[in-house]
């Protein structure tokens, strides 16, 4: 054990000296499950909080591949699309949220690894994290802790666990920034199956807006946007009276991720 | 001459001292005047190079605060509304416009201050710059060149002069931010007169779109927002065949801020 946290602080010492000091990301991972929203969320050793996936901006790296690798390690999902939506940088952000003590991050890393001068100095310093959120789907991840973690879990929008600092800022910032998204980019094809039912797309949209919306109001949007196939029906008795079917016109879909929905100019 | 450049490492020193090292704050201020989009811009003393009004954050500061001191320094003008809108960290960004030398930078502090370690260390280090932007009257402004600059002029957004580092990437950023936001937020408050004409509306939108529109089309979608006063002609001969004049409901203007524009959802 002894040895084990010896290597861990090792291992982290080598880490973060190859790092921007001061600059985190913290990355904010939907998935849509049983007509929910769902984010990935990592629970700390020892202390039980709960936290964002985060990391450091090495000194090779853009930040946007920063966020990659970050998302990569916890999801084992490559080539995610990531939106940077907002840098946080009050100084008293660690200090946000009254329920986790900010007194827990030196704590926490004194307990797992002992008083290293170095590796809590370099924690504990007042950082600049930049935000960004993904969309992913959650039946293709593979949720892996991190070093300082022992679970990677899924947890709903509503149920959110007590997170440290400033997380339930940055997790409610992003949601804020994929609602007005809803509005001007096209949405679904990371988080919904290849085919769906027009209760399925309007399902995940009311998870995200966590409101309930017109059933014919929504359908007549969504095929105006001219980004929906319908699929024939199979002609057997069951399937006839099922829903149709729809799947993503890929190419309409990207070029309205160009172009935006709903622009009035 | 060697006693002001003294007095100038002096004091910078100092203020880098009660900085956080590795963060910027880059400011897109936008005015507009002459029915074009201009934007602030400062010019290196020496060097003759153009670049985007910044500067640093303390370690007393939040963000947001920061970039509120930067800009009331060089506009005169105080509780400006801010939007953040990117956060820049790709590893070359000092590198990225090749008509400015990156070496200049490095040039241009010695030049300026000698050979100061502290300094040019402090200030050639890789940065992550966050970009805010701002609207502002420029009639109500008045500009101040920092330090290290000799001008701080507006500049058409048509004509933009080259500019150091990743400021071009910057301003164009901030651009889409800003003709996105056209899109859900109402618009002119802070950049055009108490009153005005559809027609100066119209222009406005022009200017940021950079592109015609259709006017009756224009005023139909303005007047359907009704956050404008139409205010009476008086009735005099020349006046009644001059355009009606409108202003801002400022509380509608305001609750629209809040709720957004042409949502859908």
């Amino acid at each position: 054990m002894a040895k084990k946290s010896e290597d861990l602080k090792a291992y982290l010492e080598k880490q973060l000296r190859d790092c921007l000091p001061g600059n985190s990301i913290d990355c904010v991972i939907f998935g849509y499950q049983n007509q929910e929203l769902q984010i990935l969320l990592l629970q700390w050793k020892h202390e039980k909080v709960w936290a964002l996936p985060g990391g450091f901006i090495r000194l090779n790296e853009d930040m946007d591949e920063a966020a990659q690798r970050i998302l990569s390690d916890r999801t084992s999902l490559d080539d995610i699309f990531l939106n940077q939506f907002h840098t946080f940088g009050n100084k008293k952000r660690s200090k946000t949220n009254s329920k986790v003590e900010p007194k827990e991050k030196e704590q926490f890393i004194k307990k797992l690894l002992g008083e290293d001068e170095f590796i809590i100095n370099w924690l504990t310093k007042r950082f600049i994290s930049t935000g960004y959120f993904a969309l992913v789907n959650i039946e293709k991840t593979d949720p892996q802790p991190d070093l300082l973690s022992e679970a990677c879990e899924w947890k709903s929008i509503k149920e959110i666990p007590a997170l440290i600092m400033d997380h339930v800022e940055i997790v409610h910032k992003a949601l804020q920034h994929l609602r007005i998204q809803l509005n001007y980019l096209p949405i679904g094809l990371s988080l919904l199956p290849q085919k769906f039912t027009m209760q399925d797309l309007q399902k995940l949209y009311e998870a995200i807006l966590q409101k309930p919306l017109e059933r014919s109001n929504f359908q007549r949007k969504m095929l105006k946007l001219g980004f929906l196939i319908r699929h024939e029906k199979q002609m057997t008795g069951a399937a006839n009276k099922a829903p149709y079917l729809y799947s993503f016109d890929k190419k309409k879909y990207n070029s309205l991720l160009e172009e935006g929905i709903g622009f009035s100019f």
